[in-house]
């Protein structure tokens, strides 16, 4: 996740106060402190900055003007789907236009039979059986993410996302790495020397400066701990590294895992650059997912709204503000058609809406140049057993790889069930690029190529089927997320973050966790509130 | 997990061998290290001493001698279903008998109407509403265990249990810490300062004598990500603590959190003493469930072996070798009863079975005599409202805590539902005394006062059923787990290793994985393959 690009602190809250984002918290924090309670993100932001859905009581309440206007949201994807959602609860007319046949945008679940053609003609059909799936798009939610809140409200079930496994793998083959090895052995090993490298460096008083005697017998005792060192505060292996046989009756006390490798290889091996990604506010276990498949989440929003609202197939080709409302041209079954409205909220991704016709001036238009597409890709390879579970007990979770398929990801579902879905790259820039530029055919054989480096050759010859999905490559989308230097509220983009006329800009990319579903739905509902009190007040 | 007694290395594998534990499995190794595979752990076990279940077809093998026998298992627990289970598919004539109401032993999952006694005539009946439920005795499953063999054999579903959760809190009261931290908040500042000392003492040369230039270059760029720090080394707070407004659209940045503690407080609130924990081989995520209860897992069994070879409420009161087999005394609706048999598996707790009338000799009871119980307790409490997702965005995990309730564990089911049930304590040793001392009614109290140190008025208040559960006052069981200090192998306890006369021993307590349902099917596991051997070999 980007860093916020404004100050924080004092400051920032005061700014932020200013322009009217925020509520007052005070009362609830110093309560709160009070009861010696530590306020999570997620409901310290409520408080903060409440979201109030419209409500049909707001334009009865005495003295409000307005009336519930029509409304065009352009993009199907969850940026959309919560615009027209929460629009919808106070009574507006809206009409969601989905250029592509099904709505979900980005959040795409492919499932046997689906057939999906790229922007270059080239189709594929998934040919994965009854109940085994891939997220093409979003994957995991994160706790404090505001999508739950709508799986909640929506009725989607959910289930963990094994973002992190101490039993996945690592394996970086530039650096000499002779075999993969678990997660679980790689933190030991690293944990390890790092602790004897500082307990070393403390008793030895190289941080007197920095230590009291208390900090230094507290330090000592944490890092013996953590790093599973001997009474000499040496690193010799644990069994945290693992067990070669594992422990059993009595007779079987089980073996450690041995060859523990020296703290250069374990350095130069770099297994480490891995650790750091569990940290994440954005990636940190635990995580979820919705049971049966990411788009569980649009389907839901959509019958919320109500189908005869939405129109799949139904790209865009012109967005004109009038002098009263917007004239949104699009086409359906072969034929261009028309609706007017008062207002628009176009969701769709910026370089695609810079490709459209529209009258909204040029400010706008240098702003959508100004974003820039990135690109990712996903294969879902289908396997008629879940060798990954029964011959390297891996039940879930990612490994991790200097290959150019980058990640491997486990299923989340469907554990000790006779086949399963796994991801076998995820892959982002040049990586994904490479792929794009093959065959479906010729990414599976590199796909499989790779793969049989970590797994062997159950990798191939277990596979049922294949589906690779390119996002540089699929129709109306053309990428992944975007590179937006400086965040939203950089100067150049400016012109989207308020209307223009009665045109307002939604997406993930207009907030401050792009390609996620918290991003577009935050994104969707400032621009709701914005257009409800703009109702409000006319 | 305790650590193996045995020596590792060739000579344990050596010894092992000797005594014919352990299969040849040296050429698996070298065909996986060829193809630069990691082993796992229980791929290697499978190879290194795989279990043979006994088949029908082993009885027809030319040359063999022997015909399923006749045998008693006493316990219904996990070793004593698996070893009924296993001799089953050969064709053995197996009888459980399992003094209460219903099997599974520890493995208890406690439902709404459950009605419990304790040793002193206590009652409970659980008030718990439809679908909510506590898993009163073990509770999770690692990758590796051979727990979730038979969870696939059985077609039991499993779920992720969510052992480990960045958004679950600490808080050492005694420790002078103001409010509970998110383990995310910990981590990062322990990590940030660990990473500081350690940058700092080798940019001073502190450690020249232990690091090559290439190590210092790769340790320091480890750190620099792993710490989070500064261009300047230093560690000022990250995004990984989390935020106290989480960031969303345009304008919405977020805020992180902030108050970073200084170095000494961080170490005197002794927060990283947690940490370890979640490299546990025994405990590291990613860790498993039974959906519904882990009591599905004993149901499975009892169904698989048929419940016409189970008898309930049945409590051994006398295990007597004869000439030529078992006589096996017991009682049940009332009424004393005899079953003779070929072979007795005695699966109840040592200490339990050292209370029983037996004639197995005084070297028996001896070694019985010198396992001792340990205790351990579980509160449950339902809760009208799942307050910790919604107001603390806490979705599972475990809160750690110096109080006496040790340990608060959030549900790893039923997300985003209404109703919730919390485990309020799972404390051991010392705190398990405390509350298994006080009444169903003074213990919820207890508990309650506790937890809304941590989370507020909601913990009280949002209060629906509890149910209490002291291992130490469970009829027949006595007992969480067993202290066997030199482990299952050391000499104290060589006679439950081997048959007396007719009779085998088998449970957790002959494993090295005491108080884990694998511990218990290894042992039966073992004590099966000797039973069969014998026969076979008569």
């Amino acid at each position: 996740m980007a860093e916020p690009q404004v100050g924080t602190g004092t400051s920032r809250r005061a700014f932020l106060r200013s322009v009217g984002v925020t509520g007052g918290a005070g009362a609830m924090f110093a309560t709160m402190g009070a009861l010696g309670l530590a306020p999570t993100a997620a409901y310290a932001a409520e408080k903060e900055a409440p979201f109030r859905a419209p409500r049909p009581g707001d334009f009865t309440l005495q003295g409000r003007k307005g009336r519930p206007a029509k409304v065009v949201v352009i993009g199907g994807g969850i940026a959309g789907l919560t615009s027209a959602y929460e629009l919808g609860k106070a009574g507006y007319d809206c009409t969601v236009l989905e250029a592509r046949d099904r709505v979900g945008g980005r959040n795409l679940t492919v499932r046997g039979g689906d057939r999906l053609t790229d922007i270059n003609g080239v189709s594929q059909t998934a040919g994965f059986s009854k109940g085994q799936y891939m997220n093409a798009g979003p994957a995991r939610l994160a706790q404090w993410m505001v999508t739950l809140d709508y799986c909640r409200e929506l009725g989607v079930p959910i289930e963990v996302f094994t973002n992190t496994n101490a039993g996945a793998l690592i394996y970086n083959e530039t650096t000499g790495m002779k075999a993969p090895v678990q997660y679980r052995t790689a933190k030991a090993d690293v944990y390890g020397y790092v602790s004897e490298l500082l307990s070393k460096a403390t008793n030895a008083g190289a941080l007197d400066a920095e230590l009291t005697a208390d900090d230094k017998e507290r330090l000592l005792t944490f890092l013996k701990s953590y790093g599973s060192l001997g009474s000499d505060y040496t690193y010799t292996g644990t069994e945290h590294r693992g067990f070669s046989v594992a422990p059993g009756a009595a007779g079987t006390p089980g073996e450690k895992l041995g060859d523990v490798p020296s703290l250069s290889d374990v350095f130069a091996f770099n297994v480490g650059r891995y650790f750091s990604f569990e940290f994440g506010y954005d990636q940190a276990m635990l995580m979820f997912q919705p049971v049966g498949g990411m788009d569980r989440i649009p389907m839901a929003f959509a019958r919320a709204i109500g189908e005869e609202k939405i129109r799949t197939s139904a790209p865009v080709t012109d967005i004109k503000n009038t002098s009263d409302g917007v004239l949104i041209t699009y086409t359906q079954n072969g034929r261009t058609r028309t609706i007017t409205a008062d207002y628009c909220i176009a969701t769709l991704a910026p370089h695609i809406l810079a490709k459209t016709s529209h009258n909204l001036g040029t400010a706008v238009q240098t702003a959508l140049r100004a974003v820039k597409p990135s690109y990712a890709s996903k294969i879902g390879l289908e396997y008629k057993s879940r060798w990954w579970e029964r011959d390297f007990r891996i039940f879930g979770g990612i490994t991790e790889t200097d290959l150019d398929l980058d990640h491997i990801w486990y299923p989340s579902y469907g554990h000790l069930g006779e086949r399963g879905l796994i991801i076998g790259y995820y892959n982002t820039g040049a990586h994904s690029d490479v792929y794009s530029a093959l065959t479906p055919a010729q990414r599976l054989e590199r796909a499989l190529d790779q793969g049989v480096k970590i797994h062997g050759g159950k990798y191939r010859s277990e596979l049922a089927a294949s589906y690779s999905h390119q996002w540089k490559l699929v129709p109306y989308l053309e990428g992944a997320w975007h590179s937006m230097p400086g965040g939203p509220d950089a100067p150049e983009y400016a012109p989207l973050n308020t209307a223009q006329g009665h045109v307002y800009f939604a997406g993930d990319y207009l907030s401050y966790l792009d390609a996620w579903q918290h991003g577009a739905i935050s994104s969707a509902r400032k621009v709701v509130t914005e257009l409800h009190q703009r109702v409000l007040a006319s």
